[in-house]
């Protein structure tokens, strides 16, 4: 049924389209009658214009086939920190309120070229970089929160709003959403997809994410942005014989009742699949890394947010605001310190995480809390946007309250497809066998 | 004569005008008119609109005095790889002809918020990544090259027509066309000036880069981007008593006459001021820096130029083509390591640094080579670009035809105003006895 064709992933739509059986334009109704219905309740977009949609789905299915791109007609949510030429970029901030600067960021202009519907713009909290909840709501659950910054990117992949979203991720801002909102997201290897247009706070920090509610979704998106291992992953993959770790890291007393049995109980999963599972830890000295993290941050919040301070100290928020006057009178030796300790960190976790097929670990303490004002903990991702590994949140589990939990799997850098590859057939098991199905 | 108001650095301009001794719209005119009688030879511009500019000049000259910026009235010549919301940016790319996007860069607002004149674009090589000069001339002999990639800027502060401009450098961008031009330019730490907004080569190497003509200037401009170190700079620093090093490195065998020459007579010039000068070397496994920023930057321009490869392959340079097709076929491995061992250098390199005052080291081979095509080796500057150390080309000396060559100061990273404090007091000698002046 063609009002259903908002339900199907990228890859599904994809072949749909190329095979004739549907249009763009007729797609592109079909999430938009999705929105229409779910909007109110969920609130994912800070820009959408269903006629301006139309009119992209109609210049799409005018173009030749032998022309169309890989990603032709497939609808992408972006996140309102990366420029679109033709949609405002507002940051969440009122000093950018309206304000459309017609460029596409890197990304955009990657995913438009191939053939991309360009939806909307999502929401975001703050610039990307507060935990204050912008008007988005849980699509499982609306008195919750959907995590943050991507706010809006991984609720509208979670409510069927858009099959494939863009967020970034400084602190946990990708694989937080993707655990909150029961998808699939990537953070890749960090530098691995152009950020060109998109906000910056912490350039050895910032990584653009993927949503997506299937791993064959995340490695369409990976060929489009030309993510490659040195070796292809192994085609034959099996989670029988295969050998994981779980670690459950310095941060682990952060952890709730939800997260701590989903972890049991995907180990369990992957044990009665035939696996290896064998609990590690990092060496003690890293245990500095969440401080690690947070030094580097706030010490390139005082570069990223001084523009705005410049030209607006009353619009933008006290965090922001904290950072560019230094007010955890944070040294440019101790900056130096943390820079320099991740950087040496990164060889030696590479070196452990390379000893496995991946690396389960927390991706958010719990379910989704309550309430819309803050975006959650990003406790347990912190440590890998640093160490700049690809992450994949994988779904699957659930908590007390019946709302998704995912679980991390971790790699080497630069071991992003085999990671995806891996991810694949440990999501079939924790989606047939983990406990949570979405109900929207 | 206000006619010569042109000629000012920035300090005294910006004190000319505070006095009201002049207006902005009048020296607005004396640049434009310098400009107007050194085009020809220099084309130092990619977009000056001679009218624009005074309707700014007027608008500036309009601010009651108790609102206006310390750096009120000031001409800034801008880089065409940084955008202006109110001028194209073009990168010298046929892709972006006449491309306008309406966004400042984060140097530009808050430039702009301080009360600089945003003079016009400069002329860069192909998006500041390739080695192919643009149009621009060196103004001290239009049969040579200003240097690259910040080609336009470094001419037109060389030629008095803009007393600050705004450069970039990944390998030798501003350091090179500094020593070419005779100016001082200042390559601060890595990070500590927003990149918004600026064209991405490599986030690890990127760094803006400040253009002047005094030290004075260039601590202006320092204090406007909030660049500090942790203790405020030695306020009786002289060299009479400093310890400097001279630091001949792992490609010295890429030096000219002129370099040496100017090198040697640095050293004797600080001996009989009354410093001592002790001869280094790095550690040998630090040999392989070139290599490892040669990996670094190749990887890099993969990820960065793989836009403007999607959209249209056929407009950009072979090199980025190569780039992008990893023509040099870089594993990720080997990237991996390169990233990792300059990141175990730099607290290494940090540690000698610290030892002096500052360390002296070859901004360029030699002077300004004949011709226009190529913009010349940036061999000196690589390692300190990948190390993130401050750079200042102090200028002063002159080659066998009478060029410029400026001598390198370098510092620990956010040694940045320690390094100014010394270099204004070693550039005093060098401009005075060096033995180089400007004619134009």
């Amino acid at each position: 049924m063609s009002s259903d064709l908002y339900r199907l992933t990228a890859s599904d739509i994809s072949a749909k389209i190329k095979a004739g059986e549907t249009s763009v334009e007729e797609y592109a109704k079909s999430l938009l009658a999705r929105i229409e219905s779910r909007d109110k309740a969920v609130q994912a977009w800070a820009y959408l214009e269903p006629e301006y949609v139309i009119k992209q789905a109609k210049a799409l299915d005018a173009i030749p086939a032998a022309e169309r791109g890989p990603l032709h007609g497939v609808a992408i949510a972006v996140k309102d920190v990366i420029y679109t030429k033709d949609m405002p970029t507002q940051f969440n901030s009122p000093i950018y309120a309206n304000d459309a600067p017609q460029v596409d960021a890197g990304s955009i202009a990657i995913l438009r070229r191939n053939g991309a519907l360009i939806f909307g713009k999502t929401t975001t909290t703050e610039f990307a970089a507060t935990t204050t909840g912008p008007k988005t709501r849980n699509p499982h659950d609306s008195k919750r929160t959907p995590g943050g910054s991507s706010s809006g990117s991984g609720a509208a992949v979670g409510d069927f709003q858009a099959p494939i979203g863009l967020g970034t991720q400084t602190g946990g801002s990708t694989i937080r959403p993707g655990s909150y909102n029961g998808i699939y997201a990537l953070k890749p290897t960090w530098n691995s997809i152009t950020r060109e247009g998109q906000k910056i706070y912490s350039l050895i920090l910032d990584t653009l994410g993927l949503y997506a509610r299937s791993v064959a979704d995340l490695e369409l998106l990976a060929d489009t942005f030309a993510i490659y291992d040195d070796a292809p992953p192994p085609a034959d993959f099996t989670v029988k014989g295969a050998k994981f770790a779980l670690l459950k890291t310095m941060v682990w007393p952060n952890v709730g009742p939800g997260t701590s049995a989903a972890l049991d109980k995907a180990v369990s999963l992957l044990r009665a699949h035939g696996a290896q599972v064998e609990e590690i830890d990092l060496p003690a000295h890293l245990n500095e890394l969440p401080n690690w993290h947070a030094t580097v941050l706030n010490s390139d919040g005082r570069i990223a947010f001084l523009p705005e301070y410049t030209v607006a100290k009353d619009k933008i928020s006290e965090q922001l605001v904290g950072h560019v006057e230094n007010s955890g009178k944070i040294s440019r030796k101790a900056q130096i310190e943390a820079f320099d300790e991740i950087a040496a960190a990164r060889p030696v976790v590479d070196d452990i995480l390379g000893r496995y097929d991946a690396v389960l670990t927390p991706s958010v303490p719990d379910e989704a809390p309550l309430g819309i004002e803050k975006t959650g903990s990003a406790a347990f991702c912190l440590i890998w946007t640093a160490l700049h590994t690809p992450v994949v949140n994988v779904p699957g589990f659930k908590g007390e309250n019946g709302m998704p939990i995912g679980i991390s799997l971790v790699a080497p850098r630069y071991h992003d497809r085999r990671l995806l590859a891996v991810s694949k057939k440990v999501g079939e098991i924790f989606e047939a066998e983990g406990g949570w199905k979405p109900s929207v």
